[in-house]
């Protein structure tokens, strides 16, 4: 018999009763699954591929991550291969089934911090920026030249002070005003701006767009977090260069101005904070085979665990949720949650069907060959980075995150927009799991970033912080999901991660516009 | 009566039957029009408002701009108020009328040149820059770092190249794989990689992304342009970040690389080159009641001069044409181009449509009260910058602009994404007229930037070229439109606009996405 160690199966979550192949396996072959817990092959396994690890009764369900894949159409016994000769998505599609299946809360975990920056408003940072806030794409440039200027002339003797970022982007105008595309770039700007991270700010803009400056800082009710020297509640810094006459008088006088913020902005000290204040954006971008096995169920047990220390984890990308949202449903902890949900997908439905475009999450020829039956488990492998607990609030895209423990964000798929409207969230720590290997950094937010197999993490050692892929060599999922929890206390105590230490962020900023842009 | 140059009317092309009022006129005064014409108004006119300069019989057009705007609905007298009480749109609104209004050519005028680049592939340059073609937003972090480390090491022994420039942008990814989104992204991105301005570049990527390089260079038929030492047609340097093992390799390379480029990119001289070849894009950002009145009539005027001169003129911003297109439709040299327009204003209105979004140019009770009658004469307003002459091709977004004379290219009214547009089609220089201040850049091409009032003017003195706004103070349009065309050649030719000298122009790079961002 192997040991866990070289056991060519997987169990991916404890409440399963399939494991995966990790390497292929013949018939006859006793397979270690755990310490005390082994199952013997009844056929050959292809790797990537489940096998039965208890027997399983016609109409059973079929566990995946701790959740219902399908269910068995016979019969099956242990060490049986499964896949769409035994394996059925059966009923789960027929309803929503709100709130039918809410996992029970796990034991509360008390008494972990981390050192974090407290606010004057109570919330906990985990870094300090300045920041200038650009509100449309004509005032990137002076955005990014103020930054530049601010960096060069000061910031040695800001040792509190992780940086002076520029939040610049491509759109600001020509969109309707008042319209869902307004109201989305508001929430995002505005959420930035309230961000935990950031010490201070001004809101830079030309002066003619349709997203005026004014409009955030009203709609948003934006004010000035680091400003002891003046009324309270006195809202921030809005300027336009049009009003200033030009970029360059205005880089002049907005570094001369937040010059003056520095030793504000540098005054803070990390104390030691609950970890129940973290908020955790989950992303993955650059998937691979490997992603719903190694990285994405480990994220899944940090999630948990954050949970269980009364922290959040947000899950985004909402097409990559499309196909499994029946999963999630049955986890909300009310009905109202759940059709919250399915609000965004039947949204998400109709804005592609504008375009003629479909959402499909289906497995196609090669998922199936590497051994995906359903959606559901295809879209799983997605979910399964936010863990298996409770949902608990469904929020829209760069929504203010209120609500304690598992919730989802709309999101897209695509990374930076994704980030983005979590960060704006308020996610004060992101984990970001990739196959193929990704670069991304989001300033003002760490961004762990975690890779789903050991010839990745080896070769873009310079961007990867930690890696999943040893889960393939016997690693325990558990353990590389303890470790990843470990990792985020640490980095959100002040320890850069990869893309920190290499400065990455500047451009990753990326409000998510659903059009139309005129 | 009043001279040419303190008259407070003015007649803004010698077509016109019209003329504005630039500043109020009483009753009763006499007016210089031109050297040798007057007019003496019936009734007091106010400023910006309409006064007919020769009697006009009931059903005959009225023109401004050189242009149809409707029709007298009674017989009117020289020097009577022209608005709403005396002109309506008419039969204009009926059909589109496709080439039945064709403009004579202007006589050809020869032998004027500028001194630009010309390319082994024989094009025409006005600047040399070095790009960093960046595919997706998941490299643009790698190519801003290569573009720093370049220019901080290397330029100044180079004078001949003008600037290494990271061409980033927030897409790249996400988007429906061979859809309509991502063809025009391949095409924007292509028009810059093969843009005349652009001695040398490399394409890079992630490496995962959905708008790969390499369909890039294939779809686009990339080649390098300055490559004398290898084999013809060779194409670019299609380079993965995934590949070479993450960014602070990809770095290190690229530069490394790119730094073998600079001698050969620097080997350029400028050379006598037929006006012919210049392409000019025009745009108007941050309009105010000014544009239709000085800078844009006047840079229609220089339109219309390089069109004589055998050159090209692209008119973007199909949503500020939109109510005007019959116009066009009317000056199309044939019937097929006129409906290639008309699909264009049919596409943004499905498209808006689905947003639930309408592109309204109708004269609001503000433009009304300022003096605008019809929505042809609002539209006419943007259309003034593409002057008279007869329209000659009609142009997707960033398709290559082959075509000389007047032009139209689908943009969206957004400023950077449209001039992103224009340039990506071949456009080596970019007039701009702004009213209330525009920082615009847009590198690898100049931009003119040219004020409608002289207040603007001066407080934005380090942003703005020529002010057009003198027109209000008695200089002519044409005198404006001579001394804009002479700035074109001067600016083709090597002179730096403000825009250049502040070195503005790597933010502005702006791919006009139709969506689903997924
Ligand atoms: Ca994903
Ligand atoms: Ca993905
Ligand atoms: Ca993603
Ligand atoms: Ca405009
Ligand atoms: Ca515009």
């Amino acid at each position: 018999m192997s040991t866990v160690q070289n056991s060519p199966l997987l169990k991916l979550h404890s409440d399963d009763n399939i494991a995966i192949a990790r390497n292929s396996v013949t018939e006859n072959q006793e397979c270690a699954l755990s310490e005390n817990e082994s199952v013997t092959t009844r056929e050959s396994i292809d790797l990537g591929h489940k096998v039965a690890i208890q027997n399983i009764a016609s109409g059973e369900p079929i566990r995946k991550f701790g959740q219902t894949i399908g269910f068995a159409t016979i019969d099956i016994l242990a060490g049986d291969w499964i896949h769409s000769h035994n394996l059925e998505s059966g009923v789960l599609s027929l309803d929503y089934a709100y709130s039918t299946d809410v996992p029970t809360p796990p034991e509360p975990i008390k008494g972990r911090t981390f050192m974090g920056y407290r606010r004057p408003n109570g919330k906990a940072g985990t870094r300090n920026y300045l920041a200038i806030i650009s509100t449309v794409n004509c005032s990137a440039t002076a955005s990014k030249y103020i930054a530049r200027e601010l960096a060069q002339t000061s910031l040695e003797n800001y040792p509190n002070i992780d940086g002076i970022i520029p939040l610049v982007h491509k759109g600001g105008c020509a969109m309707q005003y008042d319209g869902e595309d307004h109201h989305q770039l508001m929430r995002t700007l505005g959420g930035f701006a309230k961000h935990p991270n950031i010490g201070a700010y001004i809101v830079l803009g030309l002066g003619c767009e349709t997203g005026q400056g004014s409009f955030l800082s009203e709609s948003e009710g934006l004010v000035q977090l680091e400003n002891p020297n003046e009324p309270q509640n006195q809202g921030p810094l809005v300027l336009n260069i049009q009003d200033i006459g030009g970029i360059a008088k205005t880089v002049k006088k907005v570094t001369t101005l937040l010059k003056e913020y520095l030793p504000q902005v540098n005054d803070v000290t990390r104390v030691p904070i609950p970890v129940s204040e973290l908020i955790l954006g989950t992303e993955c971008g650059g998937s691979d085979g490997n992603s719903g096995v190694t990285a994405n169920p480990a994220l899944g047990i940090a999630s948990d665990l954050l949970v269980a220390h009364g922290a959040t984890s947000i899950l985004g990308e909402t097409p990559e949720i499309h196909g499994g949202e029946h999963l999630l449903t049955r986890r909300s902890i009310t009905p109202e949650i759940g059709k919250k949900l399915i609000d965004r997908i039947k949204w998400w439905e109709e804005y592609t069907g504008k375009f003629g475009v479909v959402i499909d999450n289906n497995p196609s020829v090669g998922n199936k060959r590497g051994g995906l039956t359903t959606i559901y488990e295809k879209s799983l492998g997605a979910i399964a980075k936010g863990g298996s607990s409770a949902l608990r609030e469904v929020y829209r895209f760069a929504e203010p995150v209120t609500e304690k423990g598992f919730v989802i964000m709309d999101t897209p798929g695509y990374d930076p927009a994704s980030v983005t409207g979590m960060v704006a969230g308020g996610a004060n720590v992101v984990a970001f799991t990739t196959g193929r290997g990704s670069c991304f950094g989001c300033k003002p937010v760490p961004s762990i970033k975690i890779s789903t197999n050991t010839p990745m993490y080896h070769r873009m050692q310079d961007d990867m912080d930690l890696d999943a892929g040893r889960i393939l060599n016997g690693t325990s999922v558990e353990q590389v999901g303890q470790e990843i929890f470990e990792l985020i206390i640490e980095v959100a105590s002040g320890k850069k991660t990869k893309s920190e230490v290499q400065g990455i962020g500047d451009e990753e900023f990326c409000p998510w516009s659903i059009g139309p842009v005129l």
